[in-house]
């Protein structure tokens, strides 16, 4: 280590231990962390069992902290093997490495924040990278792109849906009243978003007839409401997949997207 | 204010203000008007925490006058500067924003009616057309339009499901009985709606072996049926988007189903 | 009513009364129907309420007969005024007719039973036909043909959710036993119907861990479960609306159901 | 039996009656076993309710064991008249088979087991095999290959949704604490599976105002979650559609794009 190129080779070294897959050194660290990452959500939720808690609670407390200083030291070395830690740092997976040592050390102030730990299991969406499950990242990336399509329809539909809410939990809380469970307009919103979404607790319920008569209209309507998302989702994917079976290019002016029954170029009407 | 010729001047003034969303003024106007509905409904849902009331509960009827006051004001001044006061007092919007002062001063003979000015989270549905978030106003219309479009089908859903759930009702009342919560028809009927809508409070459960196996029938019914409203408004979504994708039409052998960004014709070469 | 003819023209008309909705008196008869339909349904179900009952029982006990009376009347001159009485009789709406009309008299016999009645809500099935609404007709018999040639898809789908409920019903039983609420294999079962869509009652519910798990398993199952008949249903829909759009038939052979973009007719080679 | 011929020719008769259903003895061994299945199956389910237990216990017991040892003969002599035995043993149904008797012998060691002996339902899915119910098995098939084209797509979706209850639980149970029923990680993990899939028993239900706007939150994302797996599945199974329609290219023009029923090409006219 007494060689910058000591130094960058063992940054290198480690930069494809870490962040790759491809060899074997790296494949093996990135199964063993995945182990971790289940083992220490494990570790945690089985702590947060009261009858686990009394017989195993010294146990699994050390457990988590072997983990919490163990991804310390792993976050240490992907901060050093990397050549912009900044970048790193402020990237989704850098932000969720951090947030998933801090809850321990912050549990030092304040008790009970270490259940926040459970926030590793998002480490383990690198799974699908890291063991190379392409046509598993083209199908999340179809997903997404459906999804992203479908944002201004589902921010159009979400608000529509936040209003019927408010005038539903409204007029109930009018009808139905303190005595029967609807004790404000905030509780009797929250028993209409459980009406409509089909939920359904039954912890409040309508007790009235004329309750009961605009909570069976509810429910109907629900029933159409619960349509709409499923169609816009539906819409898109249909079209997603419909967009896959366009292919070629054009050998001229290198356009996509023809249809695939094309025999001239769309844009520069070239023969393809 | 002597001249005519100010007066009208005032008018477009006041009009391009509270009306259109193009000048600086005017869209301050609108991002204030939707801070104050928004805080007015949120002061109408507070007060109605008893234990908010209990406390702040002077203030926060202050606050609902205050703006009763400013949007009456509003109000007024929107019928002032218009053309033709009686075609907005007519309009959607126009109903709406004297509904979401009507419950203030309504309040004052008949107690508690005034939560009904959470009516007033309707208005911002204009918040869509005054930021002139024109692709969402686009998807809104593409997603009426396949409602509408659904209309006789669902009408003709609608039909069925209520003579069902009636039918199903008056079994399920004549197994269970009284004494097991169907106290009466119309409660039935409202509980075949709550499971055929797959809500399920659990306020009402058969309780008898018969009742039960009737009750597994109607949810695994609720199961196909829900299918069937959620298939009407897909296909109509897939369709009204396909519907945006063809629209020219080759002026030399009239081939048509083109993309809308293809310049050439794909059959023929020809240029569209 | 001395000569045949007489006979023949009061059949003819009455038949024209009764059965057709063209003329002013057909119309009038049509729309009287239902009102009576919709009225002795409410009689029925405002007369299982206790507290109705014990005010308005006489009344609403006469309604019922009135009614049941004057459609008893009204079938037989369905049967009078047709040429084929037992085809009516043995017809869809010909059986309608008569159990909207037997509880009453059953009722006299067994106690209870003219609860029935509410089968009269079927009649109203004939308002489509009635006035004539073509465009929901044909809506209707879209929404029958799609849920027609789903029929096997529907059928294969049910007998795998039956087997897959039988088998997870015995699970839970041996899991969660008596103690628990799962008294018995059918309940257990009734239990996983209640689970898998999604209505969920909570009238009972895994108590143990394993039991929650499985629970848990069931209802992400459920999920999958849910979207195969919405799959199918609109997968059928949205075919069936594009068969629509196919309408030329060949001018040499007449054949029908050729693509929209088709320049040759598919049977004959014939140019369309 | 003395001569090997004799045996071929026993073994050939056996085996026709038992794997076939195309002989008059076949289809009646065929059905004859349907109705052993669905007789033993329900007397398990029979024998688990208490009060029919008290009465008729002894005789459900010797139906159960009659139905074993029938079953039992039946699988040795399906190993007998087959030419490769051990590969119907390792096949889908030979394990089937096998697990239908197991339990009935188990239970002579381990008591309780014998209500394994349910799993004799699945047997029955031989009956669309057996019954040449050839249309069925073709949607079936339509329907499996679906739903393994989706296999992708729904693994990454499962993923996502483990995540989300995770995260959503341990949020839970910091929020609302042991005293409201969130007595552990897992035990809110279980909750949020529940409110997710819309099944809501409400026997965990949030009872601070800060749980139920996080479950109110959750029920929203519920909503536009289940049009997810919907969104998948249908565009799968219309994709699927689809291609049974498109099958021959022109030998002149080479177009695709033909119905199953086309003889001639729609482009250019030449016979397919």
């Amino acid at each position: 280590m007494k060689k910058a190129e000591n130094t960058a080779t063992w940054r290198a070294t480690l930069h494809e231990v870490i962040y790759e897959a491809d060899t074997r050194a790296g494949k093996l660290f990135d199964i063993a962390l995945i182990f971790c990452i289940l083992a220490s959500v494990l570790a945690v939720m089985l702590e947060s069992v009261a009858s686990i808690r009394a017989v195993h609670g010294g146990e699994l407390i050390a457990i988590e902290w072997f983990f919490t200083i163990l991804f310390s030291i792993e976050y240490l070395l992907r901060l050093l093997s990397v050549n912009r830690p900044l970048k790193y740092a402020a990237s989704f997976f850098g932000v969720v490495d951090l947030l998933a040592i801090l809850p321990s050390y912050l549990s030092l102030i304040v008790p009970g924040t270490h259940y926040f730990l459970v926030i590793r299991a998002l480490r383990i969406l690198r799974v699908f990278r890291v063991l190379k499950l392409v046509p598993y990242l083209q199908e999340s990336a179809l997903l997404m792109d459906a999804l992203r399509a479908s944002r201004r329809k589902i921010t159009v539909f979400l608000y529509a849906v936040l209003t019927l809410v408010v005038i539903i939990g409204s007029m109930m809380y009018m009808i139905e009243g303190e005595q029967n469970g609807f004790t404000s307009i905030p509780r009797a919103i929250y028993w209409a978003i459980v009406t409509l979404t089909t939920v359904g607790y039954g912890d409040i319920a309508p007790a009235t007839p004329i309750g009961q008569a605009l909570a069976a209209v509810v429910m109907i309507m629900g029933y159409g409401i619960i349509a709409v998302p499923t169609g816009i989702v539906t819409a898109e994917l249909s079209q997603a997949k419909m967009r896959t079976v366009t292919t070629q290019a054009c050998p001229h002016c290198s356009a996509e997207g023809h249809d695939a029954d094309a025999l001239f170029c769309k844009r520069c009407g070239e023969k393809l």
